[in-house]
């Protein structure tokens, strides 16, 4: 197994990771029946590509703006006529997102061991309203988002972001992510490296790999003896 | 109407724009009928996912390994057992892909009034292969790929490709092309661009216009009085 006895810190991806997206599907169900995972799916397919798209051309749009644009195309898409007071609902949604299941007792465990911090594009004040309403925020030790540096993952400067923000050396951090992409992201920038992988999804075969596989942050604190 | 009156060059995007390649839809319908349509758009978009994902990573992969690995995680979704053989069959038909019916007829015209090139991802090779099948070889004074430099669109470095292959002042090159992004990209590089919406498909709503839209390259042979 790989050794992680060097670190201190994890640095946490939110949504897809702590934060239960999926949960979006079910208030998509309640007016448009059967859809739910199918718009949500593309919704966030589209806010994935916006993002990497925006940054590889050197551009920078709020999350929200970017989150928006791709509902819209999301909508168009599966053909379907939101009204804007139910689209603004959920992604107001967001904010009391509720967390995973396997969270709270998770992160308590890690948190004993080491200082914990979230690293996400989404915006700060919203990632604290969810971590509140779940009862999880005593936990971290700090929020850190890519908004201010005006950066997206997987570009290196996003978790540049959380180096900076955190201050301590690069193998003491260790980068936690559910998504794919932002685990190849921290690999690639040098962050011992763990994937949440929750739903036996497959790993992009872009010749990078993460230093270590859970299926969730209890098994994550039992692997790290915490 | 956007004047392009400056413009000598026209440097085309290739599949999407000029090779159909929706035709590889019904290669797979014939071995798993009804599948054609949804593993295609599934491939497409994760070939994409993928260029954007290794690009804001400042890493580069050859595009045939990333069309590889985007097959075998769409034929992973969408639940697919595809032979080997089979999917060689599909990647290599790239080379053999049909052009869209007005592509003959509409390059024609506009290469009586305009130097045409091609500024594509692909391979020179697969793309001189494809124009020769469909006879359209003639019309083009140059075919520049984005490999040798190892970037990728829509990132400023692969636009600078078609820049320095072209050498003519910016705005004397009109880029073209049937995908968002790429018409996104080569505007926000500087380009005048020209996006040929073949399916009515709606823009991405990244900050970006394109200078003209139009439905197919005999109605841009139309508009630009060729």
């Amino acid at each position: 197994m790989t050794d992680f006895s060097n670190v201190n810190a994890l640095a946490f991806d939110y949504f897809g990771t702590i934060g239960n997206k999926l949960a979006l599907a079910s208030m998509v169900d309640e007016h448009f029946p059967g859809k739910g995972n199918g718009f949500t799916k593309l919704w966030f397919a589209t806010i994935q590509r916006y993002c990497f798209q925006t940054g590889m051309m050197e551009r920078y749009m709020p999350w929200e703006d970017l989150t928006r644009a791709a509902f819209r195309l999301a909508a168009f898409e599966s053909e379907m006529d939101v009204p804007d007071e139910f689209r603004d609902e959920l992604i107001a949604a967001d904010e009391t997102l509720p967390v995973y299941g396997d969270a709270h007792r998770g992160l308590s465990r890690l948190a004993s061991k080491y200082q914990l911090y979230v690293l996400s594009m989404g915006s700060a004040s919203m990632i604290r309203k969810s971590q509140a309403n779940s009862a999880i925020d005593g936990f971290f030790a700090g929020i850190l988002t890519t908004q201010e540096a005006a950066v997206y993952k997987p570009g290196r400067r996003a978790y540049e972001v959380g180096l900076e923000g955190i201050g301590l050396p690069r193998e003491q951090i260790c980068f936690v992510s559910g998504n794919s992409f932002d685990v190849l992201g921290s690999k690639n920038f040098g962050f011992p490296t763990i994937w949440v992988r929750r739903y036996g999804q497959p790993l992009d075969e872009l010749g990078l790999k993460p230093d270590l596989i859970v299926g969730d942050l209890e098994e994550m604190a039992n692997v790290l003896g915490a």
